[in-house]
């Protein structure tokens, strides 16, 4: 992880849609921790954005990046 | 994701079955963040409900959110 | 999810084996609510009931499902 | 799962290789409940037991049961 | 699994790296009880290490494994 | 794992990114345990870091490690 800039304060949110907006960023995140190049990010994201298997992977990090985020609010009770 | 309309106002739900729905739609907004366009979703469907690892894949999914849907609902004890 | 009859009560069950077959059904209704139709299903079955990574795949799901159903269950403590 | 013979009485053990044995054969019921037929579970058993990402697949079923077993012997503290 | 002697005798380590060492010492035996012949073993092992999705898959299974220990040993707090 | 130097003294951490950052760190060492060789390694990032699934199937695991992390954080609140 190249950049420095604070991304990631909290893992409170108001609500859980904003809660599951936030386990999208971390999702994303975890691929730009191995991949910082925004070019090569694009051009990726294009191919599993078309492709059954890529978005349903993607479906499936976001689901336990929600759990934890879930978890961490309390289910927002 | 694009739509700012509210889609989740929250994880509690009457009973374990609207739980199993709404583990469902989570699966399938998970799809969407990365993929909004309407007609190429369809066009995906179709191939992946028509798939093995398709469809278990996409199960597998749902079973991660409906094991955060059932935590936030006390397993509706 | 086209059925709208009950096919989820609880997720209480008497003893562990009751809960492991629910969450085989559990792991099921995952793939019905994306391929509702039965002869399609039933061809893909034929499919990934000889595949070995199926199975494991169709394993895979159904032991987050139990995962689920046994800390409902408290464990059967 | 054709199988009415009680398989699962418990998912106490004794101490934690006891409970890693009994995650192993939570998987293969897993597999089992899919494929009833003997002959053809051994035929498959052969491939996978052959390629690594079959082995990894495998494991990957055995450590999530674990973790349940685990967290149902409260980590036989 | 054909071996009897103990292998597993707790969950407990003195710390966070231990845990990790455990972790996967239990994902190496998930592999071993499906594959106990330690000659086919080496032979795949030198395939998957050379593997890029071979070795993320192995430190899937790893983590799962330290979740399960680190929760074990509450997070060694 | 060859190297016996501490890597790993806590899973305690100031705040969520510095988690995340541990969590990724966790990730890469579940793959080095199993290919030490840095050179390998090295080859192998360029693949998966310019292939979509690689990259999700690797932000799959850096989500399961945050998970194990954020709660023995107590999610930082």
């Amino acid at each position: 992880m190249e950049q420095k800039e604070t991304w990631l304060k909290s893992l409170m949110t108001k609500n859980p849609q904003e809660g599951y907006e936030l386990a999208i960023k971390l999702s994303r995140m975890g691929v730009k921790s191995t991949q910082p190049d925004m070019d090569v990010l694009k051009k990726l994201r294009k191919e599993y954005a078309n492709s059954a298997s890529g978005l349903t992977a993607a479906s499936h990090v976001v689901a336990i990046n929600f759990q934890t985020i879930s978890a961490a609010n309390n289910y927002w009770k």
